[in-house]
This record gives C-alpha cells, sequence and structure tokens, in this order.
C-alpha cells in the first residue's frame, strides 16, 4: 500500500517505537493476569502468548488514554482487558477454522487438543472482564461494559463468517458488514476504552470508537488481501490459505459480484471446488483480474482515512494522536 | 437419600413450587436476553435451551433476594446471569467430554459441530456480563465481578477434572477440591448475587455464599453417585456413564484410597481399562462394597447440614429461607 495518504504519512518509525512501548508495558501486566489462572489453564495460555503479537490493539488503548490527556497507564487494564479478548478469540478461531499452526508454532488446540484450548479461551473471556472490574472505578466499569458489547458483536462477526462457508456467495455488503463485527468491533472498542479510562468526554469517546472502527475494517481488508495474495514466508500461512480455506473474504465477494459471464462462472466454480497448485495460481489470477483486489485496497484507503479524518473531529493531544495515525498507516502497510 | 435430616426436612412441594416459580419468572427473561443475539447464534443456543433445566441456580438467586428483604424481581438480572454462565458451561462440556446427548436430544455439537457450539457458549457468557453491567446500578457491577469470580473458578475446576482423566488416581481431597470449583461455586455465586442484588450486607452475602458453595458440594455428592448407580431413564445418562468414560469422580477416588489391596488393584486395573457389560457392573458393585458409596452420601448430608446452618447464621426473612432450605434437600434428594 505504498502512497497511501503519503503526503500525511508519519514516519513508520514513530508507529514502531509505539508498538515496542506498548508490548514492554502490556506485557508484564499481561503476565501477571495470566499468572492467576490454574495450572492447567496457564500452560495452554503461556503457549499462545509465547508466539507473540504486534498488541496493535494494546497501543491504541493506550495511546487514546494519551489522547485523551491521561497517562498511558492510566489505559492498562484496558490494555490487557483487550489483548486478552484477542487472543482468546484467536485460540477459539483456530479450533474452528481448523488451523493447525499460529505464527509459525503449533496452535493452542493443536498442542493441547480442543478440550483445553476451548477453556484457555473461556479462561483469558472472563480474565478480561475480571481486569476491568477490579480497577475499583467507575470508567473501569463503562469500559466493561463496552468490551462485553464489543465481544459480542466480534463472536456475532465469527458466527456469520462461519456461515459464510456454506453458502455458494455473498454480497461485499454482507462481508463488509461481517467484518465490521468481526474484527473492526474490537479495535474500536480499544480505542474507545482508552478514551473512556483517559477520563474522555462522551464525543471524544465516540470519536475514537469510530476512528477504531474504521481502522479494522482497513485492517481486515489488508488481512483478507494478504489471505490471497500474502507472502507465506511473510504471514507465516500457506499461499492463497484463505483460497484453500473457501473463505468468503471481501476480493471474493467482491470478484463474484461483477455481471454474469463465462468467466465469474468459472471462476466460481473454481473457487468451490479443491484448490492447490495451479488451480490455486489461476483463481488468485481471476480475481485479481476481476479489480477485486484493487477494490479492496480501494477500501482500505478509503476506511483508513475515515479513520484519520474521526482523529480530527474533536480535541486530542497532539502527540499521541500523531502516534494513532502512524499506528493506522502502519497496520494498513503491513506484509505481515 | 430418604432419611436425610429428616426431622428438618420441608415438604418437597414447596421446593416445587419455588422451581417452578424460578422458571417461570427466569424463562421469559432468558428468553428476551438470547433474543439479542444474532441468527447463527441463536439457532444452537435455543436448541439448547429447549432442552429445558431444573433452573435450581435461578431459584437460588431469586429466593437469596427475597430471603434479604427484596423481591425476587429484584434477583432477576442476576437468575438470567447465572443461567447463561450455567448453560454456557454445559455446551462447552458436552464438547470436552464428547457427550453427543444432553437431557435425551442432541447436544449443540453433535446437532451444530464443534464450531458453532464453541461461538454459542461464547455468546451466552458474554451476555451473563452484559446483562449485569446494564442495570445501571453499583449492585449489578458488584454482582458481575462475583460472576466473573465464579466463573473463573469453575473453569479451573472444569481444567482440572480434564486433568483427572490422564492421571491413574486422584486423592479424595484433590477430588473435593476439584468439585467446589466446578460445581461449587456457580451455586455459591447464585445464592451471594441474590442477597448483592437484594441489598443484603456484606456478612448476609457470606452466609449466602457459604450456603450455596456447601450446597454445591453435596449437589456435586449426589451427582456423582448418580453418575454411576443411577437409573439411566432417570438421569438420561447411560447406565453407569462415569465409569464408562473413566471420570475420576468422588466414589472412584474414595474407592481407591483406601489400604493397599488386591481387591484394589483389581479395581484400579478394572476402571483404567473400556468398561461394558458384565465388567462395568462388577466394577460398581467393587466401588460400592469399598464403602464408597456411603461415604459420599455422608459427605452430601454433612455438606447439605452445613449448607443449612448458613441460613442460619444470619437474619434472613423466614419464608424465603425457609424456601432455600427446601430447595436444598430437593436438589440432594433427586434421583435425575
Amino acid at each position: 500500500m505504498n502512497g497511501l495518504a503519503a503526503d500525511a504519512r508519519p514516519a513508520p518509525l514513530a508507529a514502531e517505537a509505539a508498538l515496542t512501548r506498548a508490548g514492554q508495558l502490556v506485557g508484564p501486566a499481561l503476565d501477571a493476569a495470566v499468572a492467576r489462572l490454574g495450572g492447567e489453564l496457564r500452560d495452554p495460555v503461556q503457549h499462545h502468548l509465547a508466539g507473540g503479537g504486534k498488541r496493535i490493539r494494546a497501543a491504541l488503548v493506550l495511546l487514546s488514554a494519551a489522547a485523551a490527556g491521561a497517562t498511558e497507564a492510566d489505559g492498562l487494564p484496558g490494555a490487557v482487558a483487550i489483548e486478552l479478548v484477542h487472543n482468546y478469540s484467536l485460540i477459539h478461531d483456530d479450533i474452528i477454522d481448523g488451523d493447525q499452526e499460529r505464527r509459525h508454532r503449533p496452535s493452542v488446540w493443536a498442542e493441547f487438543g480442543i478440550g483445553r484450548a476451548i477453556v484457555a479461551g473461556d479462561a483469558l473471556a472472563t480474565l478480561a472482564t475480571q481486569v476491568l472490574l477490579e480497577t475499583g472505578h467507575a470508567a473501569g466499569v463503562r469500559a466493561a461494559a463496552a468490551l462485553a458489547e464489543a465481544t459480542q458483536a466480534m463472536i456475532e462477526g465469527q458466527s456469520i463468517d462461519m456461515a459464510f462457508e456454506t453458502r455458494p456467495a455473498i454480497t461485499p455488503e454482507e462481508c463488509l458488514a461481517m467484518e465490521q463485527g468481526k474484527t473492526g468491533a474490537l479495535l474500536s472498542c480499544a480505542a474507545a476504552i482508552g478514551g473512556i479510562l483517559g477520563g474522555a468526554p462522551g464525543q471524544v469517546v465516540d470519536a475514537l470508537a469510530d476512528f477504531g472502527s474504521d481502522l479494522g475494517i482497513a485492517f481486515q481488508a489488508v488481512d483478507d488481501v494478504l489471505g490471497i495474495w500474502g507472502e507465506p514466508s511473510r504471514t507465516g500461512k500457506p499461499v492463497g490459505s484463505d483460497l484453500v480455506s473457501h473463505k468468503k473474504s471481501l476480493p471474493v465477494a467482491i470478484a463474484l459480484a461483477g455481471p454474469a459471464s463465462a468467466e465469474r462462472d468459472e471462476l466460481a466454480a473454481l473457487l468451490a471446488g479443491p484448490l492447490f497448485g495451479d488451480d490455486l495460481s489461476r483463481a488468485s489470477a481471476m480475481i485479481e483480474a476481476t479489480g477485486a483486489r484493487r477494490a479492496v485496497m480501494a477500501v482500505a484507503e478509503e476506511r483508513l482515512a475515515a479513520a484519520l479524518a474521526a482523529l480530527h473531529r474533536v480535541q486530542l493531544v497532539p502527540g499521541p494522536r500523531a502516534e494513532l495515525a502512524a499506528v493506522a498507516h502502519f497496520v494498513t502497510e503491513r506484509d505481515q
């Protein structure tokens, strides 16, 4: 995504510095939260967390708290809770999708069995609520309520994504609505609870929520492109992984949404069958030929622009606001 | 369990009336909460809830609220939340245990697949938090915090129960500690949040929590007896189901905990292998011959007595207190 709003683009270093700082702040706090779990739960969770993660959601919470005029530390319980929910969803999603690897290592269910992966995820979900309610202040309660709502939207998005797998085709609108829930809700919540914990007034929280929501769609659009055209050595997933698993991602939905044609019917038939080798590269080339890849990148650019605009709708502390923008650029320009 | 504290036993009708009333109050509220879920989640959840349930936990919440001097309706969000958590745990446990039936019907995973059963459970867990935090009052927040803590203890108990399956033997103490978490925590929480939502002072909430905790152990002890010696047409489970699945329940732990002997070694060897037909009836007879069945019933009686004593440690409204006692008798004298 080179050239994306290039004139407004801050240095990638600013984003990397913010993400590193978030990892350093949230890492020990996350470890401390997980240390409260019983041993049978802790082992699979620690296996999962040892795989790392970019801590994007944690960074959004911390930077939003700072952008609201508080310290990053004020956002810490929110950052921990968001990462707990995010990682619980990864652990459960890997079971659901049958993914045996995550970040180049065995997924939790592949290493510990489905049963232990289910309860490990359940434990993290509950721990997230505990961490926020134990803050003992009203903002923590509001953050817990916002997180529960976002978690519910995320679960619903996941349930719709699963239902898509058995449908021959979905519209781009249906796909975007699903991604809004599956990915957008938690990113939106991350920015919003940073604002809540930072003591921001309602309209600032709303603007931060809109920032996160639009960023979530942009993020997912990039993810969908990587799921078909990503470099396996970078993404850690096999080539064309979303096509192999018959995922109805946005590029597929757009490619199949055009006017009826022999090419479209051929692509639909190709995508419905088992895909490997030549079929896989032919399918991805056909999707690209419909203009779907370019259209999805356009969605990412539009949503990134909308996200950045939301940051300028309200009064925010300039430094952290610039860092939020830098992180937004960074996560929509990634190749992994 | 005839003769159990017979002189103090209220009429079973009082318990059945309280459970029926709880079902009538919580049923529509539970339906309303579930109606908020997306369709892909609602279908498996409604399939599960249509199987019914005794609503014991809901009754404990409502009666505890009334015993604290409030109305049963004041406890309603707590009753809904507790039933949501209880049913989420059943949906996930059926996956973990590979149980294809629940209440004489296909379990959720057997009917909808493992993936949909995971997210259906996840949705109910989150909905429970939402219901309590949306009450908008401080007691609802305290109830949500208590529920999260109990849910975490329940998950840990489940994780320990799973770990037991791969161990040759466990001590009765280890088994009781596991059951305290797996079953006791949620029953304890049910009674406690009834008190919290009913505005009870701390020591009353503590007494109600102790009542529920002891009742939970008594309840589980009866469950363990039914899991080996229960009548399949009543329990809805195959004969000796806990032995078939190599569950390390309390009767098994006690039977294997005695002094070393040829009989004990023979029983241990028998329980470790595949069990059906004559082996099954021989194993259950051997466990009974060790006195373990009687010992587990003694645990149930002691814990029921302790539960009833907790109700008399503090000031409670006499009518609802008598109904709590009636429900406690009822659930420890059940044959299903």
